[in-house]
């Protein structure tokens, strides 16, 4: 027998759902606006933004109104406490994409530095990362939630060859400039987005698991940095 | 009388006092290390961001704790649930430090581009927004918070002014446009962590009043950023 608590849990997975829809449609509408040029993308990009602002304090009372009045314990508080968190990612991932439109305003003003296509490559990654992190919340897949987690790498070293390539435009001619730090800067907001979701991914472990691993990839990940060794 | 409970809950703030003060070291470790071309700041930097990872877990493992056993009401239920976004928000902080180390190893490579006076600046604003958010939650003062929130603009300026002279730099020298990069990037990193600071601040307001002003600072925001209007 279902209990109402269910019910509540149900609605509360359905409000994720809606605002992880509206934070992969930005990311896909900003980076196409940039990609195509069509600046008409631009208000597609606010509008979800709006509607991700009310969605999270919408989530958010829901949260804390099922942490009051149902006193949920154990797996039923992990959901309810992930799905906060959650809620707080995908409102920073809405940000991002904005950053994203804010950056390509000013690149639509002047024209195409080069064809884009290892930004696009990113923003798909990015975007898969954030559906499948909310897809294994949904459906406590833990080892999905991993294999997001895992997947930032790509997203990193796509993110270092387009800096790359763009710091070498503007070294032979400096009228590239503004452009190519806008890029960057574009390539940066992507690999925030994908930081998001592997915070998301990290929540879906704890989650299901009850216990973190968080910290153990950044941890591994540093290594790859060249910084130095940690005392 | 004094219920377990309160001592529960200042063991709890002494946590997030002791994250806060790492975050803050952070900040003004990883700077100075730039500012004054110290190599031997950046074992500091990484060493705090290893005891605010563990104190991240350590304080949702409370507060999780607190939830499940304590089951508590109204002030108190706020109060946890925003010491989890807040320390959230503190180890986002220290990952930033992190990132400016990281720009700043690969700036002590080459000789110094400009005498650092703006991005100091703009880590004093970033550090004194840390400070007081927290004071602000530590306290319950809706005031304060709000003044840390409405203090994000200075360093969003300051931010835009170094941005605006090191493309001057890069366009007169292509020989300076790697470290002008870095640290266009490093002014990026403080603005983010007074984005956080900012964070902490609608947290704070949210736990004194039970409403939230998130979105309307945001909103307010969007109006100067050049962007066309929301429909």
């Amino acid at each position: 027998m279902e209990r109402p608590f269910d019910e509540e849990l149900k609605g509360l997975k359905a409000k994720i759902l809606e605002m992880a829809a509206y934070a992969e449609e930005s990311i896909a509408f900003a980076v196409r606006c940039l990609k195509e040029r069509d600046e008409g993308l631009v208000v597609e990009v606010m509008r979800r933004e709006e509607s991700i602002n009310h969605l999270e304090i919408e989530i958010d009372e829901m949260c804390m109104r099922l942490l009051a009045l149902r006193q949920p314990m154990a797996a039923d508080l992990r959901f309810i406490t992930s799905a906060m968190k959650i809620s707080g990612d995908l409102e920073r991932i809405g940000d991002q994409a904005v950053n994203i439109i804010e950056r390509t305003i000013e690149l639509l003003r002047h024209p195409q530095l080069k064809p884009l296509i290892d930004i696009p490559r990113m923003a798909d990654l990015a975007q898969n990362m954030v559906r499948d992190s909310i897809s294994a919340f949904i459906n406590r897949d833990d080892r999905l939630a991993l294999e997001v987690c895992e997947r930032d790498d790509q997203v990193d070293q796509l993110n270092e060859q387009v800096f790359r390539e763009l710091l070498t435009y503007m070294m032979q001619d400096a009228a590239t400039i503004t452009r190519a730090v806008d890029l960057i800067l574009v390539g940066r907001h992507l690999e925030r987005i994908a930081d998001h979701a592997t915070n998301i991914g990290e929540d879906v472990i704890y989650m299901v698991k009850g216990k973190t691993i968080k910290h153990h990839i950044e941890a591994n990940r540093s290594l790859d940095t060249g910084l130095p060794e940690k005392p």
